[in-house]
């Protein structure tokens, strides 16, 4: 194999992959921090948050084993995470609130389009391709509070979900009419940052039964 | 092609299997809403609700993608069984009770029908084939549960997962002395929606430990 | 077929395979009872207890079906565990604690063994074999705990899942340096039992974020 003199639109993805990979493996391991786990509970919650979306749409598009296990620098990244999160906790202050909700917006945006990207890949339904760049967005923060025995908060509160499923939306559209697959995804991932960070600063949240 | 004159044997499983799929979407985004999630954790109730069980079966036997993710009819019926049950929620009278328990009686016995036979034409073993029946059919309803973060009610309460059983388990015995595919499969079927119909009407309860 | 004159390696591993079912099956059961479910939700403990880390493992490693899917042997005697624990329930003196802990620190190496040894056989990545020789030892309590909506025990308390990476650490590092496989395997199970034995009998504890 030659060597790649600049990086090419497959490991912008690796590494925008593994960025989220790392943002969401530390917001699990402060979960497990509230929730008075030990240090293997820790390093499961930011595997399981980080990883488990992932896994999720591997299973379900047949594509075993999934790269969360086929890729060791996809565990690696996250229990490294796990790692810093712990030692850390009590030395650092705390990362400011409007950086953890910006970090993680951008996670969510980069999971969705990687996840819509494979799933077309394999040649699912654009339709369902939309559910599944969700899963893979959300599908880690809802085994993470699955395993906290709550009730997973994407199905309660806030814009968060619906931003994934509006990103995915944004990049199959892109790709239906034309657009090539580098400038859709980074347009469904920009519409799904954006959508975020507007209903975090506006409160905004979904109607529930019995609103109106 | 040329045009089918009647619905065949595949045709009619596949109408009542989608019909089992707007029942059991309506009951889970009901739960949604006595849980006060939002619009989206009623759509992904729903969902999981129609189509975590036959998901599951599929996986274990190796059918990938899974039908609710090959096929856009399942999550689309599903997502319109939630946003009718969303919209009319407090327009219409509501449901009476016995409505409620006999159509999801007979989404019971259609699902455990359903996932006994798709195992069977997978080659597994008839033993294990009535498990994933009643996987298929009592699935999707403790995944709806445990996203709830309480006990999945099938295992506390009632003949339920119980009437899968015996229907999946009158289904085989059906074909193992040679009754029709078919007439197996109708066979199996009524005898989960009696079980389970009569055991609600007697309040029929499995034993516990320390009953006797 | 000829007849096997002696027990091979595979007989063995089988054999202690299927005795790591029965042990968790039992504690599935016990756990069943405690949370007051009925006799399908004890029989559902007892399989999800005994069977879910396995099939977790041979789901992701996409060895579809899992093997206690496909081979009846592994529910048959997992709801044989189940229905003795039911009758006997009232009936025998409780096992006393030790002897529990034995047990259940035997099936923990076993499993784990069995886990990384498959694993392995799939040309799985070393370093991810050993989380699925833990997934496959303790993803059944975990599956126990979230159908009896609490935090999984072994996320919260006790050297428990350290035992089982440990042991499975200690295997693949024999297999690198020549030692055949049996013995590896033994040398992995082994560590893994004294680990956890050793933590029960001085209470060892992980460290918990704050501690230090």
């Amino acid at each position: 194999m030659r060597q790649r003199v600049k990086p090419d639109a497959g490991t912008l993805v690796l590494v925008a992959d593994l960025a989220g990979t790392f943002v969401f493996a530390a917001e699990g391991a402060l979960a497990a921090m509230r929730g008075n786990l030990d240090l293997l509970g820790l390093m499961v919650l930011a595997f399981a948050t980080a990883l488990c979306g992932g896994i999720t749409r591997d299973v379900l598009i047949g594509a075993v084993p999934p790269n969360a296990i086929r890729d060791w620098r996809y565990p690696a990244i996250a229990f490294t995470a796990g790692t810093l999160a712990f030692l850390t906790h009590s030395l650092l202050p705390p990362v400011p609130e409007r950086g953890i909700v910006t970090l993680d917006a951008a996670g969510l945006a980069l999971f969705a389009a990687a996840g819509t990207e494979k799933a077309l890949d394999y040649r699912i339904n654009p339709f369902i391709a939309v559910l599944l760049g969700a899963i893979t967005a959300v599908g880690g923060g809802v085994v993470r509070d699955v395993l906290l025995a709550q009730i997973p908060a994407v199905l309660r509160v806030d814009i968060y979900a619906t931003a994934a499923l509006a990103g995915s939306l944004v990049m199959i559209g892109c790709r239906r009419i034309g657009v090539p697959r580098t400038a859709s995804a980074f347009a469904g991932g920009l519409t799904c940052f954006v959508i975020r960070m507007i209903a975090v600063w506006q409160n905004w949240q979904l109607p529930k039964a019995g609103a109106f």
